[in-house]
């Protein structure tokens, strides 16, 4: 494998989707893929298909195609989800709920290890069959679990403060769902923002200009 | 304004950022800004601002910089967000409760008028003070009311059969929480994608490449 430290994000945000469609060709039995077939199933160019994989060293034999199991395996060590880094929650409210109970986690290279909320009312409940922990007890927590990733999902206004202390209890990575972009506050600390308001917007944008909208766009 | 018809995927999705930043100047009475400035804020360079804008028409005067509310209101006119077409939900399990309590769907161009699951449990409960509906009443719903966008908050496995029957339901729009990638079925409707699973994993790669994270890094 070549040292993939140079890989650009744009490649890097697309090997969960190859991740994804290879899992779904492998559950149908399918053996081997042309990068002309994966790319019509991706709504990718062949070429972009060729030109991102080989950014990792390639997994293609020419005129044979990828051996799907063997670039699924791949792809998921390059992801590293066979690592399960330690993962928390911060804010156990509806967001943090569906989070915690609609994902794989342990799928996708985490554990939950822990959930806390600072809502005495929340305290003590259980979601996707964790307890739910006290504020007060995260430092605790963290010295001696210590936790890779914090999932945040608490009201924007108390997400710099947040991903402050964290930071400061050795948290290296952010999955953000406030609406504040952290990447303006830190240096070596991965991101991932999931600005849903963007999504929306984004839509919304897309459907006005569809021009068989009628009377909406006017 | 220009016409803004050939504005392309990547500066679509920066305007409701380019909105969320405004929004938050506005709010702390800031009345102009620099291109440099906003850019610093933004992470993004002084001339990719300037272009993003220029695409339609440009807002900025040479040295005085952008009026902050005129720019705000005119990226929220571009979007669209002012027009508030109708929007329903297909799902109210825990995804589905989250989005619909937690987003503030009419301040992003939408109204939620309806949220459906097929579930007899949860029929008929309140999510966000709506009352869910029956997946059997979808039809004459969708005749009467004519929403443009529904959100799936559904297992991935039904995405594709209720996506082809809402579009038959005059759907002109999804917002795709599901695993599926809608944009391999159908041409002329707006699809933006959500996939969690795919955030998750670019942060696993992300957090697992960092130096720093020690013992981790293997």
């Amino acid at each position: 494998m070549k040292n993939n430290n140079q890989v650009s994000i744009p490649v890097i945000k697309r090997l969960p989707r190859y991740h994804r469609y290879l899992e779904e060709l492998k559950n149908m039995g399918i053996v081997r893929i042309s990068s002309k077939e994966l790319s019509q199933r991706m709504g990718l160019t062949a070429s972009q298909i060729r030109q991102d994989l080989n950014c990792f060293g390639g997994f293609g034999q020419q005129g044979y195609g990828y051996n799907i199991e063997q670039l699924y395996k791949e792809i998921g060590t390059i992801l590293g989800i066979n690592k399960r880094s330690k993962a928390i929650m911060i804010g156990a409210g509806n967001l943090g709920h569906a989070i915690a109970t609609h994902l794989h986690f342990e799928n996708r290279g985490f554990d939950l290890v822990g959930i806390f909320d600072n809502n005495p009312s929340v305290v003590g409940t259980k979601v996707g069959g964790r307890t739910v922990m006290s504020s007060d007890t995260l430092d605790e927590f963290c010295k001696k679990e210590k936790p890779v990733v914090a999932i945040l999902c608490i009201p924007s206004e108390y997400a710099a403060e947040n991903a402050d202390k964290l930071v400061s209890l050795g948290i290296k990575g952010f999955w953000n769902f406030t609406q504040y972009d952290l990447f303006r506050r830190y240096k070596d600390i991965a991101v991932e923002n999931v600005h849903l308001g963007d999504s929306l917007m984004t839509l919304c944008y897309q459907v006005n200009k569809i021009p068989e909208n009628g009377e909406d766009a006017k």
